[in-house]
Order: structure tokens, then C-alpha cells, then sequence
């Protein structure tokens, strides 16, 4: 039996989004089990695009839905916006793989992905904006029974 | 025996919060044995209100116990306050259980809460004023005793 | 054999960096084998002054490496360096050790520090710079197998 990874991915930020998914895709190409259990502001790493969504949702969940893959704060420095272009310039300079990369190499190893269904239904994400991305919508105990069976489980 | 899982719970941020006892209550549900151990931020949480513990702090000491239980800011999105407050209006209209809510779960599932006697010191929290919510006060040793038996070890 | 502990250590904030050194520290006098994982702005907490590594650095990796030991941010309340200053002062007013003390004690300990090669590389720290300090330069997979033998692993 292979050892397994579980990640809960909580925060949608660029820099935490591009170690999250460093150490899942390291992981799985080392021949582990990774599940990713998205919930809150980690959903926002799965969205194409803010547009996609917006049918199902009223104002304020407009407003929590403002970010998508492509246009993801960064934890620090974030300076509206002009530190996650230059951390980006910075990475492919460096010959560095982008967030892009790294999730079509996580598909490509069969990582897992779990959105919470909780968030989901707060934050409005209908499970047809995200169907095409993620495997399973479940809400914390299927997290965990994954998590029980993990040697490592990490809270990004 | 029980499976056990043991959270360090850091930060003092609503979402967070949530996210952490909603893991924590659906464990403590499912028959596990779950601790929490709060330090730094995380000890705002448990406050009921930022007034009733000012008689033993310096002004320093007041300035960073300015958070309470209905006042945690949001990790992200906060905006002085509105981010938190329709988060809130949010969660009630999707039927979602509010922290509050989810604190007394945590209490009849006898989720046990252990108070970091170091931070409580740099932050001038008396026992007293803690008494009617934590279970015990103790040191990183002792959350380390819970955590290198537990299944699940998560840092929020 | 000793039990082991592996820390992912982030963040570059002063109160995350002595949560993740105090717990390291406490691990290793309880005879635990502790590995510290640097990685993005956790690489901040290693450089001793912001000015010893621009040789090797282009200007937009200067701007992201504005932090060194003495200069961290808060992760709340940082005020543009009011709240650090505030924290340190209460500190050792309370008589709790400092950052720099926990990193000495660290050492001394034979707590491992692992810094991301990758992280390094988009960051551009040399070597040279982090040689006096850093036991191992390594990527995620040497992380990762240090951390399948873990008995506590966070990601802080």
C-alpha cells in the first residue's frame, strides 16, 4: 500500500498555492497517494476565471469570489497586486514552474481533489463551475478519514 | 482507543476559526479524542470580551487584546471590519453553523482546550479570566505529549 | 530510535517564527530529532543582515528580500514596525526569550535546517550566504522523506 498525503488548502494565495502544490506534485511523483481538500479561500485557486461563477451567486458572494488562478494575491507584499506579476517574472526568469504548470503536472499525477462542500454552499460555487476540476465534493469528515490514514497532513 | 487529533491553534482570524473547529467538532463527532492548543492569536478566540481582562495588563498588553470572540477580523478581505461582519450575514443565510455555535459543540463534544501558559504570560491574560473556558494551562511540552500520539497534527 | 519532528517553516513573520522555534526547541530538549524546513519568506528568519547577499540579485529579488532576522513583521498588528518593536519590548519585559536566543538554543540542540534550493534559486540567496547557518540545501523531496517518519509535522 502506498504512503498517503493530505493537504487542507485554506488560503488562496499565490505563494501558498505554488508550495501547496511543490510538495503535492514532489510527493506524487514519489510514488505517494495526495489528496488536496480545498475549503474557503482555496477554492479560489480552482476557478479559471472570476466570471464563470457568478450566476449562482448574490452581491457579497461576488465580492468573496473576486479571485481565480491567474489573479491570486500574494501572502506578502502583495502591493495591489504588483508583487504577484513580479513574483511570477521572478519564477519564470529563474526557469521556476508557474501555479499552471504545476496543476496540470498534479492532474497528470492523479492528485486528488477534494472541495468542501460547506464553503462551496457559503461562497456560492455551484458544483458545475467547478466539475471539470475537481473529483469530489465532500464536507470534513471525508477529509479526514483520508487525513487518519496519512503520514503527512499539512494545513496550507 | 480513541484515534486523537491535536490542532495548534495560532491565528486569531474568524475564517480560520471556523475552518479549525469545523475539522475539530466533525473529529470530536466521529469518535475521536481531539485537543486544541491555543497560543499567540489563537487566545483571542476564547476571549468573551476584550474588556473583562484589562485590569492586568499594561497599555501594550491592551493593545494587542483588542480581538474577542464576535470581533476576530477576517485573514483576508477583512476591510475594517465589513469583511468579517457580512461573512457572518453569509453563513447564516446558507444555514452554516457560526462560531460561536460551533464553540459550544466543541464544549459538549468535551473537545479539550489547552491554553499556552507562555503566550498567556507575554500577553497578560490571568487564568482567571480564562477559567470558565480552557481545561488546562500548560507549555509546548505538554501539546507535544498530545501531538506525537495523534493521527492528525494541524498548525492554523 | 528518536521520535522526529518536521516543521515546513514559510512564513517570515517574527510571531510564527518564535511559535515554529519554540516548539522545535522544546522537541529536541525532549529528545526528538527536529527538522526545520525553510522555505519563501521563512528563508528571511536565516539571513542575519538584509545588505550580505545583493551581489547575486537582481533588483526585484532585493525588494523580496527587505527582511532579515531582526527586522520580521507581525503577522497582525504589524504597524509598519510599531507592533514588532511593541512585541519584542513585552517580551522581554515578561522575561520570555527572544527569536535570536530560541535560534542560538537551536543550534545547540542540533536542530537540522533544511533551506528549498528552488526557494533560494527564484529568491537569489547563495549559498554562501546561508552556509554559516544551514545544515542542508535540499528540495521538496528531501522534505518529504524526512517528514513519512514523522511523528508531528506542520506547516507553519
Amino acid at each position: 500500500m502506498k504512503d498517503k498525503m493530505t493537504i487542507v488548502l485554506f488560503s488562496g494565495e499565490l505563494d501558498k498555492a505554488i508550495a501547496a502544490f511543490t510538495l503535492a506534485t514532489t510527493a506524487a511523483a514519489s510514488n505517494m497517494d495526495v489528496s488536496i481538500f480545498f475549503t474557503f479561500w482555496g477554492l479560489n485557486i480552482l476557478k479559471k476565471s472570476r466570471f464563470t461563477i457568478t450566476r449562482f451567486q448574490g452581491p457579497i458572494q461576488k465580492m468573496f469570489n473576486l479571485m481565480s488562478t491567474s489573479k491570486l494575491p500574494l501572502s506578502r507584499l502583495n502591493m495591489f497586486g504588483l508583487g504577484p506579476w513580479m513574483m511570477k517574472r521572478l519564477m519564470k526568469r529563474t526557469g521556476m514552474a508557474s501555479l499552471e504548470d504545476l496543476m496540470i503536472l498534479a492532474k497528470q499525477l492523479k492528485i486528488k481533489y477534494i472541495a468542501c462542500t460547506t464553503s462551496c454552499g457559503v461562497l456560492g460555487l455551484s458544483k458545475e463551475s467547478l466539475a471539470g476540476v475537481v473529483d469530489e465534493f465532500a464536507g470534513a469528515s471525508s477529509y479526514l478519514n483520508e487525513a487518519k490514514d496519512s503520514k503527512i497532513n499539512l494545513f496550507i
